[in-house]
C-alpha cells in the first residue's frame, strides 16, 4: 500500500493547533505564511511519497548488516539518502547563518512527520543529525558550530548520540566510558556504548558522535560526565575526512523493529584507527563545559524526544491509511444492520468503523498536540514580547514529556489496531501492518521510557514551578469547555461535557501530586504513568475541542464540507471514547497506590 | 529465561474458581480430587519445563520449512512431540472409552495452560487434536469415533480445521471448496484453503483434516456447507496410514509470531496423490450431517476457542515471568523515596511494580476466568442434578466468548508491558520479551476475531436468552459484593465498592443491548467490543473478588501467608487499576455510537 501524505491534516493542524496564520510580526516568520507551508510540505510529500517510502519494507527485510566493522545499509538507502540531503530536507529548521533554510519548528515538525511516515527506520538518521545540530548550537564554540554544523545541516555527514553503555540505560550515573586528555587540547576516548541508532552505517561520508564519558577525577554519578565529539574520520585541514578515528562498529542488533536502522556497539579506543593518530583511543574534543555534559546532552535529548513524539503520530498515521485501505476493498459478510443484501467491504461493519475512528482520533490527536508543542516552540523562540516567549517556552517544556509519552502510547494501540483490522491477513507479515506494529514498540522505549518522561512530567514540570503550567492547561480546557457548551450542535455539547470531567480528573491529579510527591514519593510515582496518559489525554482533547470549533466555523461559512465534517467527527469520537477514559486513569493515581505497594519488591 | 508452571496459582484457581474440591458425588470425578490434580500437575510442569520450554525460541528462530510439499518443524519439535504423545498427554481430557484418560475440563485447561506457556506454537498442533476429537465425538458415527479418535487421543495422528479460503476469512458463506460424491458414499474435495494452522508436518504419521466444503447443488451461503474428513494418508484395512491422499501443503506463510507453527497453505485436488488413489481429488468422508458442517465445525471452534483463551492466560504467564525476572535482576537508578543509597534493582521502581502487579492481575483475572468456564463446563457434563447441569451449560457458553475475547486482548497488554519493562534489552530479538509480544498478536484474531467474540455475546449469548445469564452474572457480582462490604479490611471495601460500580456499568449496557440490538443493530454493534471488555472485567472481577475472600480466610487461619498475601494484593490490584477501566467502557457503548457512525463507510 502507497503512503499518502496527509496534507490537508497537517495545514489543519498548523492553524489551528500551531497558529502558523496568526505570527504577524515575528522574527525569523517573515516567509513563514501557510502558502510557503503548503508548497513545503507539497515538495516535502512528492519526494518522501516517491523515493522514501517505498524503501519501507525493503529495509525491514533487508535489515543493515555488518561485516568486519564495516555497516552495508539496506538497499536503496544510500541513495535515497543522497537525494534527501541533495534536496536540502536536513537543514528545514536549522539555522540559515549555517547553511539551514531556518524555517518554523511547526513546519519541520510536519515534514517530520512526512518523512517518518514514509520510514521510520531511514528517519532515524536525519533525527540523530537534528540533535546533534542542537546540541552543538547551544554548547558548540562559534569555531566548532562553524567547522561541525554545516556539513551535518547539509546531510554530508550525520550525527549520533553515544549514552547507553551495557550497565547504563536509563541510569546514565553509571557510565564509565573514559576521555584521556592529551597534550594538544584534545581527548582520547575509551569504552563501549551500545543501542547507538544510526551509529555505523555507508550512506553519508563522516559521522559525528557525541559521546558522554568521564575524564580521569571526574566526580562520581551524573555531574562527572561530559560531552565528546568523536568523528568517524577526523576532519583534516581541508575541512575533509581524513584519518580513520579509533571507534568501530563491534555488531549490531539483531531487533524487534526498525531493521533498517543500523543499531550499534561501538567500541571506542580499540587500537584499529589509523596508525597515523599515533597511539590507541578515539580522538575526540570537549562540546561544552567539563562535567555537564549531561545538561547539554539534555538539550539533545529534549529535541529528540519531541522528535520520538512525532514519530508516534507518524507511524499511526500509516498505520490508520493502511488499514483504511484494507477495509474499504476486502469484502467480508453482510452488514449487521441489513442494509446491503450481501457480503460489504469491512468499512460497512461497525466495530471496523470504531477501530478506524479510534486510530483516526489518536493519530489527530497526537498531531495535534505535537503541533501545539512546535506552536509554543516557535513562539518561544520568536515572539515579539518577551513575556509570550517565557511563557511559551515554559509551556513547550510542559508539553515535551506529553508528545514523547502519550503520542508514543496511543501509538502501540493505534498500529495494534492496525493488525486486528487485517484479521488473520495482518499476521502475515507480507501484508505490512505488522511492520508498523514492531516498528512504533521502539517509541515507548527509547530517548527515555514512558515512566521516566513521566518522572520529568511530575518532577521537572509540575513540582518544579508549583503547578503553574499544569493549572494553565486545566484553565484552558475549563475555558474552551465554556466557549463549546455555549455552542449549538451535539458534538460541542458532548466536548464540552467529557472536557469538564477530564480537566476535574487533571486538577485533581495534579493538587494530589503537589501535596504528596515530596513528602510520600512512592504513592505519588505509583501513579506516574496513569497521571502523564491522563494529562495526555487532555491536552490533546483541548487541541481536537480548538479543531471542533474551527471544524463548525468551517462547516458553517461552506468550506470543504467533506473534510470538516471528518474533522469533526474525529473530534466527537475523541471526547465520547478517548476522553471517557480518563476518570479511570484519575482512580489509578488517586486511590490505587495502596495496590501498586502492597507486595514486597522482592515478593514481584 | 527458564519457565516454571504457576503450580500453586493453577491449585488455588482450580479450588477457588473451579471448584474441584466440591464435587462429591459427580459422575467421573470419582479420581478427580485435589491430590490427583497435584500429582498430575507436577508431572505436566516436569515435561514441559524440561521438554517443551526450551524449544520455545528454537521455534522462533527456526521455523518450519517446507519443501516441494514437505514440511520440516523446527528442530527438535519432533521428538518433543514424540515424548508429548507417548506420556500420554493429547489424552488428558478425552474419553477413556477410546483411549484417552477422561479427566476434568479443570484439570485439562490447567495443563493446557502450562503446555501454552511453554511453548505457544507447539501447542498448537495438541490443541487442533482436541478440537478434531471433540467434532467427532459430537458429529462422528460409532464406526467413524472407532477408527479416528484412538489414534488422534493417542497423539499417533494429529488435526486440523480446514475453514479459511483466500476470500473467506471471517465470512465462512463464501466458501467454495467442493465435495464430489463418489460411487462408494465417500467424496473427492478440489479447492484451496489457507492459514491451515499445523497443516502439514512431520511430527506425526498422519493428519486427520476436517474441512468445510460444498456437494454440488448445495444451497449458497453457509448453509450449504458440509464438514469433510480428510486423510494426509489413507487408512488401510490394517488401520495404518497407507495411500497418499491428494491434499498438499503449498506453502507456509511469513508470520509475526508463533513461528514453530507451520500456517499452510493446503490444495486439495491437485492430482498429486497415489496413482493408486485413480483420478484427482482428495479422498474424503462425510462428517455428520450433510449442509450442516458449520453446526459441526462450530463444536470444534468452541472447543478452540476456549483453549485459545487459555493461551491468552498462558503467554501474559510466560511474559510476567520473564519480565519479572528480568526486574529483580537489573539494577538502574535509585528509588525515588530513597530508600536505598544507591542503584537498586528496577523491582524497586514505583512504575515497574505497577506494570508487574498490572501483568500479574490481568494474568491471573484471566486465569480465573478461564477456570471459572472450566468448572461450569465439567459441571454441565458431570453434575449429578438435571438442573445445575443445563444452568451451568449456558453458564459455560455465556463465558466462552469472554475467555476468548477478554483474555486474548489482555494478553496484548501483558506482553507489550512485558516488553517495555526490560526497556531497551525488550526490542532486542534475543531477550525472548519481543517473541511473546509476537506469538501473543494473533491471540485476537484467530478462531474467531474479537469483534466476533462480541457479536457472539451479543447475539447468540445475551439476546438470545433475553439477557438471562447476564443478569444472572450481574446478581453474583451484586452477592459478592454485600459480602465483601460486610468483611473487614480494606482490599475487600475496596473490591466491593469496584464491583459494585462495574456491575452497575454491566446492567446498564446488558439493559442498552437487550433495548436497542434488534431495531437499532448499528449503534449496540458499534459498542460491541466495549460491552464485551466490560463483561470481561466485570466476570474475572467477580473470580477475583472470590479469590479475595478465599486469601483472606486462609490468611486467617494462618495458611501460606507469603502466597495468599500476594493473592490479595493481585486481587485489590484488579479492583483498582482494571475495573475502574469499566466506567469508560460503558461510556463508550452508552453514548459513543454516534460518533463511530458519524462519517459514512467510505468516508473512513
Amino acid at each position: 500500500m502507497s503512503y499518502r501524505a496527509p496534507l490537508k491534516d497537517l495545514m489543519f493542524a498548523m492553524r489551528v493547533n500551531a497558529g502558523l496564520d496568526r505570527r504577524a510580526g515575528w522574527s525569523g516568520h517573515e516567509d513563514a505564511d501557510l502558502d510557503t507551508a503548503q508548497a513545503v510540505l507539497e515538495e516535502c510529500a512528492r519526494f518522501n511519497e516517491g523515493v522514501i517510502a517505498p524503501l519501507n519494507w525493503t529495509g525491514d527485510q533487508h535489515p543493515a548488516r555488518v561485516e568486519a566493522g564495516r555497516v552495508s545499509t539496506s538497499p536503496g538507502f544510500a541513495e535515497a539518502y543522497r537525494q534527501f540531503a541533495e534536496g536540502g530536507w536536513q537543514g528545514l529548521q536549522h539555522p540559515q547563518a549555517h547553511g539551514g533554510q531556518g524555517l518554523p519548528k511547526t513546519l519541520g515538525s510536519a515534514c517530520s512527520e512526512i518523512l517518518n511516515s514514509a520510514n521510520l527506520a531511514f528517519a532515524l538518521c536525519p533525527l540523530l543529525s537534528d540533535g546533534a545540530i542542537e546540541a552543538l548550537m547551544v554548547a558548540g564554540t562559534p569555531a566548532q558550530q562553524a567547522a561541525w554544523i554545516p556539513p551535518l545541516a547539509a546531510g554530508r555527514w550525520t550525527g549520533t548520540m553515544n549514552l547507553t553503555e551495557p550497565q547504563a540505560g536509563s541510569d546514565l550515573s553509571l557510565v564509565r566510558s573514559r576521555a584521556e586528555p592529551q597534550a594538544d587540547g584534545r581527548y582520547r576516548l575509551f569504552g563501549s556504548k551500545i543501542f547507538i541508532t544510526w551509529g555505523e552505517h555507508d550512506v553519508a561520508e563522516n559521522i559525528v558522535h557525541l559521546v558522554l564519558a568521564r575524564v580521569p577525577g571526574a566526580p562520581e554519578g551524573v555531574k562527572g560526565l561530559s560531552l565528546f565529539l568523536v568523528p568517524k574520520f577526523l576532519v583534516g585541514p581541508d575541512g575533509r575526512p581524513g584519518l580513520r578515528n579509533d571507534v568501530y562498529c563491534a555488531s549490531l542488533e539483531h531487533k524487534l523493529g526498525i531493521h533498517g536502522s543500523p543499531t550499534a556497539v561501538l567500541q571506542f579506543g580499540d587500537g584499529r584507527g589509523d596508525p597515523a593518530l599515533g597511539g590507541t583511543g578515539a580522538v575526540g574534543e570537549l562540546l561544552g563545559t567539563l562535567n555537564r555534559g549531561l545538561e547539554h546532552m539534555f538539550v539533545m535529548m529534549n529535541a529528540a524526544r519531541y522528535a520520538v513524539g512525532v514519530q508516534g503520530v507518524a507511524v499511526a498515521e500509516r498505520a490508520l491509511q493502511r488499514a483504511s485501505a484494507y477495509a474499504r476493498d476486502r469484502v467480508q459478510s453482510r452488514p449487521v444492520d441489513g442494509s446491503l443484501p450481501g457480503a460489504a467491504p469491512l468499512v460497512h461493519h461497525p466495530d471496523v468503523r470504531r477501530m478506524l475512528m479510534t486510530q483516526r482520533a489518536l493519530t489527530e490527536g497526537g498531531r495535534a498536540l505535537a503541533m501545539a508543542a512546535a506552536g509554543a516552540f516557535d513562539a518561544a523562540h520568536h515572539h515579539p514580547e518577551a513575556a509570550a516567549r517565557s511563557a511559551a517556552q515554559a509551556r513547550y517544556e510542559f508539553l515535551v514529556p506529553l508528545v514523547k509519552g502519550w503520542c508514543t502510547e496511543v501509538a502501540q494501540e493505534v498500529t495494534s489496531l492496525g493488525v486486528q483490522v487485517h484479521g488473520g491477513m495482518g499476521y502475515i507479515e507480507e501484508t505490512g501492518a505488522a511492520q508498523h506494529l514492531r516498528d512504533a514498540r521502539i517509541l515507548t522505549i527509547y530517548e527515555g521510557t514512558t515512566a521516566i518522561q513521566a518522572n520529568d512530567l511530575i518532577g521537572r514540570k509540575t513540582l518544579r514551578d508549583g503547578g503553574a503550567q499544569a493549572r494553565a492547561l486545566a484553565a484552558e480546557a475549563a475555558a474552551l469547555a465554556e466557549t463549546l457548551a455555549a455552542r449549538p450542535g451535539p458534538a460541542a455539547a458532548s466536548m464540552a461535557r467529557r472536557l469538564r470531567a477530564a480537566q476535574a480528573s487533571f486538577e485533581a491529579g495534579v493538587a494530589f501530586v503537589l501535596a504528596e510527591a515530596r513528602a510520600r514519593p512512592n504513592p505519588v510515582f505509583a501513579g506516574s504513568v496513569p497521571f502523564l496518559m491522563l494529562a495526555g489525554y487532555l491536552a490533546a482533547g483541548v487541541e481536537m475541542a480548538r479543531g471542533l470549533i474551527a471544524a463548525e466555523d468551517a462547516l458553517a461559512a461552506g468550506e470543504d464540507a467533506d473534510f470538516h465534517q471528518a474533522k469533526l467527527a474525529s473530534a466527537r469520537f475523541f471526547a465520547e471514547h478517548l476522553l471517557t477514559r480518563v476518570p479511570g486513569l484519575a482512580d489509578c493515581l488517586l486511590d490505587g497506590a495502596d495496590s501498586v505497594l502492597a507486595l514486597a519488591p522482592e515478593a514481584l
